[in-house]
């Protein structure tokens, strides 16, 4: 650890803001695993209802931080009050959404084939199914959402819904929010009887706490979203343990738009300003921002690259979390513009009374060049996109085969592309997590149909979601149960199903 | 790759049998995965039906071989007529639960969150989910269940139900019998009009067609039986890939059995012949061989100690697959009995008779050696047994906790025992993916309950099972469909549900 404390800063104003927030000591951090890992035996076996319980108190207890809470997220992110709200209410949604989760009791995948003693040549036994979590959980929290993807953000709620204690290396660009949220959660853990260790937040720089949490043989799973960097060195040191570990990073993704020639004929401008509406949202500071839009060429085009000109060319400045991310952000788009064959069509407005402040960019190729520079498709974080144009649809399966793992795919359509759609779905739903037809990928639905994942490098597990219900299943494993007496099965196990879980017997639902 | 062919051994009687099987030459192994590649797109995309009767169609030709098949699992293999035909009745009846399990739909996972318009402040789009093969998959055959783990055994029928095409790596110890199998497998794509890379199968020498087949760019993930070092070399190969798959990979275990005071007092001498008689099934060669059992010190345990003596002085020697698991057999009992603690207590008859024999070992050690020398836990792969002297319940905890991942933990006891079983079952279901009550490890269920896997290093991939119908979800991850028109819908997730297909609804069962 390189200091004892850090600053948060309000990237509106650049003003270091009070107070000191003491970084996580070598003790801090054994005391944080030595109690998860204790907390572990006993947290992993509360009733359904009492972790559902948990989980709402502790949305509960992060709505009434109120006006509190809000006025801290936008002074250390600089992000709008409309969204520090809105991501307050999907955060504590989230945490319900998972409450409810637990008292279903699907995910614990129960399965019960009863023994058939008259089978022959053999007997079958009885045998049981269901999961259990994997041990307590390192979640890393995110930058760029200070409380959806933070401290009680979905990898959170989804680890304490699978019964794993979690530490949180809470994000060193929002202290004061995470200590906020953090203690919402600890005081939950109180009221609710469970062991101190169920929940815990480190505050600590990047790589060496990160490196700490994920080699500890205590640790026994990883959510992680960031940057494709941070995620690949978590996953190398996860393998490298003695006992290797499942890192679930989400890591970078520059969701591909296609335009399709009636779509861009019928509405060609009105695209182009909701497409500049979708990239500029947050700064651009999305894991689902549309980085690159890919048009066919022909009646349109012009239309769409000309709206999505002005509407970047008329973009206020808006401020980015971090110095870090905005050196990024201005390093990426000097390399951008200055790729041979690449045309700058617009930057934002400056924004000289922010102190960090983002300047939109659009950028236009042809898919010669895009075809031929892979560096092209490297993901710009903030309010960064290029458009492409491209000749054919031959052209355009070119570049689809050629695109990266992504989280979301997109397609804009009238009823005439539908033949042409229909040849690139297969494609694309190979290609991305999410696939989206007429809308913009921002914006991430909590729920049960969602998914927020997709293949490497859009995350290290691409069978996997980090957002909505099936995010539990990432914390859990099965186990089978032989011939075991009722009176030592785990209840939802039992024969008579005293809580009511859902099962499937001898493969049918009950 | 070393030659050009190879032979089996008959290994009870060292005979070389004929013909000469051709290896796969860079040009075949080349064309399997293209032509996999190539049927990827299609196969995928087979109606559930089809993909259903195709499965039963292959089980058919497979039963079809009758005694060619089975005379040649014996020669090959050196295994008894009833295992050989056992294995195959368990790997047809693998690809007809397979078939019933793709005709079901419920491995699809399918999804629908409906559309909110009128939600406020922002209206809810229309989001689906299912799950899609991953792609094309390499199936590593293992030696010791020549069908049932090897060409058409659980990996591959798990693999072609999930829709993904399959490159078979033939195990040499019995090309005979791989090439049977193939054919039969190749004869229902045809008869199916499925693309013929649906289904290949290729022989060569161990590593270098692995690597081969795990490092290329259109394998999309790995089923593996075998050795640990051999997983783990496959592991690390994909993990080094631009595009990392993942390895499910199923590699050692000592499936560890212990025995409770009342279970040794009330049955000890019993319990020792039915350990034995476990111990020595398929000469030991099976992954769920009960290599460790930890009794403890009291009444009845010289009784169990005594009768399994006596089993295994009795215990006729018996074929091991090949000269050189009976060299890896050799060498690790050698080096169990020079342990510093260990006693051995008998060795079975030597079976001069056969040319390569397995003779039976059982060995002794006390809890204080055990904890002590960590090479205790190491597989020796045949029938061979340390049986560990427990001086109390302390210990044994200990003990459990020492542990490294299992694919199996067994207890054997009585009523009495269950307060102590109580404590112990929450630790032996984070250690295995099966716990048994007075059973043994041996003789693994297929179907919907079981799991076959468990924590590292007993597998690559601790939240998944090679056996049972669960093994289907390691080749599927989800895609998400937001406001994807219904006709461009896949069908299983159209509004009206053509397909029939179990689908939760707003989280709910349909």
């Amino acid at each position: 650890m390189s200091a004892a404390e850090l600053y948060a800063h309000d990237p509106r104003t650049g003003e270091r803001l009070e107070p000191a927030h003491p970084i996580a000591t070598p003790d801090d951090i054994e005391r944080a695993l030595a109690l998860a890992w204790e907390a572990f035996g006993t947290y992993r076996q509360t009733s359904l209802k009492a972790r559902a319980a948990f989980l709402d108190t502790a949305a509960d207890r992060i709505d009434a931080l109120g006006d509190t809470l809000t006025d801290l997220v936008m002074a250390e992110t600089g992000l709008p009050r409309a969204r520090a709200e809105s991501e307050r209410a999907r955060t504590t949604g989230q945490l319900r959404l998972f409450a409810s989760v637990v008292r279903d009791g699907d995910w614990l995948g129960a399965r019960v084939d009863p023994a058939l003693p008259d089978r022959t040549p053999l007997p079958r036994p009885d045998l049981r199914q269901r999961r259990v979590p994997l041990g307590p959980v390192a979640v890393f929290a995110a930058s760029n959402f200070p409380l959806a993807f933070s401290v009680a953000g979905g990898d959170t709620a989804s680890a304490l819904a699978a019964g794993a204690p979690v530490v949180v290396k809470a994000h060193s660009a929002h202290p004061g929010t995470s200590e906020l949220v953090g203690r919402a959660v600890r005081e939950a853990v109180q009221e609710h009887g469970l062991p101190e260790g169920t929940f815990s937040v480190l505050l600590g720089h990047g790589h060496d706490l990160g490196t700490r949490l994920v080699t500890d043989p205590r640790i026994r799973a990883v959510g992680f979203t960031g940057s494709r960097g941070g995620g690949l060195s978590l996953v190398a040191a996860a393998a490298a343990r003695p006992v290797p570990i499942p890192v679930y990073a989400e890591m970078s993704s520059v969701n591909p738009v296609f335009v399709l020639p009636g779509a861009l004929r019928d509405s060609g401008a009105d695209l182009g300003g909701a497409f500049v509406a979708s990239l500029t949202t947050g700064a651009g500071q999305l894991c689902t921002s549309p980085g690159l839009v890919f048009a066919l060429d022909g009646d349109g085009f012009e239309a769409f690259a000309d709206a999505a000109l002005a509407a970047v060319a008329a973009a206020p400045a808006a401020p980015m979390l971090t110095d870090g991310i905005r050196a990024a952000f201005d390093g990426g788009t000097e390399r951008l513009a200055a790729t041979q064959g690449v045309r700058t069509l617009a930057r934002g407005l400056a924004g000289a009374d922010i102190a960090v402040a983002c300047r939109a960019g659009l950028y236009l190729t042809d898919d010669e060049t895009f075809l031929a520079e892979p560096s092209l498709q490297d993901e710009i974080f903030g309010a960064a996109s290029l458009i492409v144009r491209v000749r054919d649809t031959e052209r355009l399966k070119a570049i689809i085969a050629s695109l990266e793992g992504q989280l979301t795919a997109t397609l804009h359509l009238t009823p005439e592309d539908h033949a042409l759609a229909a040849e690139l779905l297969p494609e694309l739903e190979l290609l991305a997590g999410r696939v989206l037809v007429n809308g913009w990928p921002t914006g991430v639905e909590v729920g049960h149909a969602v998914v927020h994942g997709g293949p490497y490098p859009a995350t290290s597990a691409p069978a996997t979601t980090s957002v909505g219900t099936r995010a539990i299943e990432r914390f859990l494993r099965p186990v089978a149960y032989q011939n075991v007496p009722d009176a030592l099965l785990p209840e939802e196990l039992r024969e008579d199903n005293p809580l009511g879980v859902p099962r499937r017997v001898d493969g049918r639902r009950d």
